[in-house]
């Protein structure tokens, strides 16, 4: 069906990065990927043609343009070539809008700018070894001493971790036993800041140009100037912003399992077997019908839920239903797809694999699909 | 999420559509249910509060408004009670459009005031013993002679046949072997014709207040001023009302789908087994999170559609999707609700198993699943 | 592939059984579906041709078989005919162990050749209002008064109730709130006794030969030579006896599984659709294979289990693993098969639609999947 | 449930296994990944203990017991220590089969020690680009002349392909368009022969420590000393192995399976999250309970299918149905146990992560499951 969420701004907007990705993006992916990592000159381009700072005011060098919609296009842009944006989306995403929310007006002159150019890569440190997503288990502990925190921890599973120059790192600075959600603090920590390094790189099944690591801060003096926003206030900015990070997941993978489609069409229409090609069987065109039906149910539902957003009204239920609807959605149809190619399929040269072993992420990142159940069963009164 | 379907006025009915289904529908249901039929009484009672005639024009009895999303506020409502409205729905959303659409200045001051009034009931016959929805394969015959069609034939699978007063029937006029597509006619058959009998009663799983009957025609004349749009243009007719009619089953699988999370939603709460409700078992939070969300995407999908088809734009692809991913869920959603009732869910005192017996004809009716697929393989260019 | 269970004597038993069924079940079952049960002179004839007494000893007019194969051969042999055989089934496998294992020398000199010669039908009566299948929440109360016990409670879900003349009371002997499941009596209530009434028949949505009705006990005096076995020992008793019941509900899911396939496979070979068998659709080729994979992996689990109860050795938890995965393959089976048969699928005329709605109740009773799936999450040390 | 196909010598070579398993194959797993190969020496090694010869005559220096259950139990140590065999598996139960069966005298003299003793490793070359898993596409060609053949063109998808010292090839070595099945012939073709060159190494989403590789034949002369069987006879010889090597696919995917069930299992007891263990959610018990019951049908079925296939007397329709419900069962069972890891699932340190990229090959080789639906249809008549 026609879509209604777009205006010719963001349809502007998308061949701008339709072009950018075909010519900067698919030459290169495939060295990315074996690299583990994007590179820093992909950001410095993605800023220079201002697609990086879209949200960013004016006066840091952006365009003042805060609509999501932006972003969702240029998820879609970048799976529709077959790619992704990696940890480009993260930045925009999942990061930028902590920036944008509670840096104070010296951070926005000191970091703004840099953020839009593309030129400060971000990360955000939040899960632990041990712990996982539960925030009330922080262990990592932050002790305020004169003008600044004194960070000892351990993060891990930190996305873009390995070239981050600003990482948000949430910390205890209040161990107040009888409310482990009140002392949490987010305090931006800078590449190059004694005691802070960076561990492992995990290897990971899929998403392979997003770097993964672990990192650690043994004593690192951040400034109190680096605190974002208040002490002790964390729990709330970070349960603010989830569901626009469950929604970022949910774009991803409508947009991937469409791309699965296209691509699986293309190639069963070209592909012979028994002299006759993939297309022409009926549990093809059967297979890709239920695969295009579930697309559209997603996509009509994603859409809604993106004007919620935009217009600062999706509730975290929401945002959760749609969170666990579209990714299971992506996992029935990647798998059905990559089916139709055969030995093909297995093979990292064509996509589908890579949309495969990509896809496995989106039930657990962001929230578990079993954390939506909790969020949805609550919400109905269970 | 917040829907964007309906206008105050909508909502005006929604309000007059739930009065009466409390009072004239639910304490009469389960007598109707019994005798597997409406009574005549409940469609003038529908007519006389100008529920049927919504779309029928002004000058006939009728609202003059032909919006179909007051057939959509019937369904929710009557979904909503944990019943439906059989017969009504089919012929104010299958039948109805054909005489709207069709019928000749003479006919409708023939029939519509008793189609706005309730007081003409119908039923359209198009499958035959033997063809199935196969319309090239329809074998009833109308041979004109003088001014009257000699109808021959017979239907099956009639909805509302036992008690219409009018059905239309759709009959080979020519038997053009090169074009068995071209030759087809809409007559009306009044009740009382000669040679026009009503055969069985077909005993069904579910759905047990709509009736469903096979028809004979046995040299029936059909005055040719009972003929329905131009001879030998039904197939064109047909196809043109399918996206509605297959919409109209979306509605109901995804109204009756919401009504059984909500009935479950409610027993669950309730019931207490090993001394605690069965809603704080973790498994009966996931099922039902899990129905909720899938509903939510059956509703945005189908609300985009909704205003689509009123719109006038939804295609037959778009429409057949939304059939097929509704139906699936419905199927999916009753089913898990029901096995939370435990032994009460297989009693039909609880709505929930009538909820399920009535589901498993949406897959089939108005055109089954695969044939669906069969639609959107086309689309996909399979 | 080859069936290992049997032998000779099982074959011929076959062959007596499966002329009984097509003889005296076949011609008779719709009546007995629409009276909502089966009539006493069936036990009659099935026990004077010796089918009902296989397992009682030869001294009281049995054949001394206590081999449960023959009860499999029972159920394969009418689902084959697509018919069930209802209570008898319930009889066989539930009530009758009970009495064989517990009935005292003078007990079973009262009611062991009735059992045997179809005279005395049964029942057990376990569940009650609001208590579910939760054992230790039972509160129908005997009171132990002289030489008897005075009995008094309700219980509902009683299948075989309406005619029993022998019904297996599960009663509390005991409050001690300290261990709620030790003080369960088995007592054996005759029709007749005053103060024991039937109550309400309930309207299942299928397995209409079966009637399933309450059961009320208002200070019934049961003498204590009706007891089974000893005071307090019920809830053993019950237990042990649990994986034959489950296995007995698995047993015949894949026979019911395997008729639905065998009448869909007969059916789409005949059935044409746009002038070609539905057969030859690759769709139904597929469909079907699926599904005769699945019922082929159900048997070989189901005959091992079945040569493991045999033998006396079949666990509780493998027994739950069996009708998990039994009933859950017999759902998807007879789902898939009777959307083939498009709408005659869901007239009850056809036999594939009586299969989708008998289905239902397999998942439930005897044990919910979720109780199978907590047995067995113990098991596995969970 | 106990199984039943195992005896004492089984037994006793599944302790040698597993010892060796744990000693040799466990800590260089990981390296063996990385090389993307199974090293020389692991051949050598297997076969100086006796593992690779089990089925090879005694006077060639095997232990002359043709019994597939040995390969059963070197799969299933091999998963059970959470690694596979690689291509072990695919040389003792693809390829082996092939010697044993059509080598002449001369030829066994000459290959089957080497076999044996692990000096000598094969593969076998059907697929060619573009024609898939079609043998009667086959367009790779062997033109005898003199002694040799003259064999020409190209394969892909070559398990083991990069250290084979002997390839058996299939060839068409007539083209009588009529019957194109007729002329395939099967060429033993040995490393180092002038024009046989080995092509790129296909780099797979799993199953790292196989090889896959295209080779290419220019004008090789292959003698017709090196011809397997007769000439025209390879398309009833590749039939009669197709069985056992879907069955050595369903064996497998039933290991892996199990192997996953239990290491999340042990994950789950020791996993915190929220202050409590994984397993204590009752989510986690239903999941991993339905897989366990799911795994335990497909055992029997498998354990069924082995003991037909041991007997020679398993159809190719029941391997079919064992491959088909085997490998997706497998499907359902990994995803399920990897989402209970949460983000630790999808690192490739953790087995469970490879078991979901390895298991995602099963339903496509050694014959795909749609190939395997269509040869069970044709079972049922279809």
């Amino acid at each position: 069906m026609r879509r209604e969420l777009f205006t010719p701004d963001h349809e502007a907007f998308r061949r701008l990065v339709r072009d950018f990705v075909a010519n900067e993006v698919v030459p290169h992916y495939a060295s990315w990927e074996e690299a583990g990592r994007l590179p820093r000159a992909l950001f410095e381009q993605l800023g220079s043609l201002g697609l990086l700072g879209m949200a960013v005011p004016e006066e840091y060098g952006g365009a003042g343009l805060d609509d999501y919609r932006y972003n969702v296009v240029l998820q879609e842009e970048a799976a529709r070539a077959l790619v992704t944006l990696g940890t480009v989306r993260t930045q925009l995403d999942v990061v930028l809008p902590y920036f944008l929310a509670y840096a104070g007006k010296e951070q926005r002159g000191r970091w703004f700018p840099g953020l839009a150019a593309g030129t400060l890569l971000t990360a955000i440190a939040m899960t632990e070894p041990g712990t996982g997503s539960d925030l009330a288990g922080i262990r990592t502990t932050a002790v305020r001493d004169g003008d600044a925190y004194v960070l000892s921890g351990a993060k891990t599973f930190i996305t873009g971790g390995l070239l981050a120059d600003l990482v948000i790192v949430v910390a205890r600075t209040s161990t107040d036993p009888g409310n482990r959600r009140a002392g949490l603090t987010l305090l931006v920590v800078e590449d190059g800041m004694p005691g802070f390094t960076r561990g492992r790189v995990l290897n990971k099944m899929g998403i392979k140009v997003q770097d993964t690591v672990e990192l650690a801060f043994d004593g690192v003096r951040v400034p109190v100037a680096n605190r974002l926003g208040e002490e002790g206030a964390a729990f709330g900015y970070l349960g603010h912003n989830l569901p626009q990070e469950r929604m970022t997941v949910a774009v991803g993978s409508v947009a991937q399992a469409r791309a699965a489609l296209d691509t699986t069409i293309a190639y069963v229409k070209e592909r012979q077997v028994f002299g006759t090609p993939v297309a022409s069987f009926q549990n093809t065109k059967f297979e890709l019908a239920a695969v295009a039906a579930e697309i559209e149910a997603a996509q009509m539902m994603l859409d809604r839920a993106v004007t919620e957003l935009v217009g600062g009204e999706l509730s975290g239920a929401d945002a959760a239903k749609v969170k666990l609807f579209c990714t299971e959605m992506q996992a029935r149809a990647v798998d059905r797809c990559l089916q139709l190619f055969g030995g093909y399929g297995y093979m990292l040269e064509y996509p589908i694999a890579r949309l495969y072993a990509d896809a496995r992420i989106t039930r657990i990142y962001a929230g578990t699909s079993e954390v939506m159940k909790v969020i949805i069963a609550k919400s109905l009164g269970l």
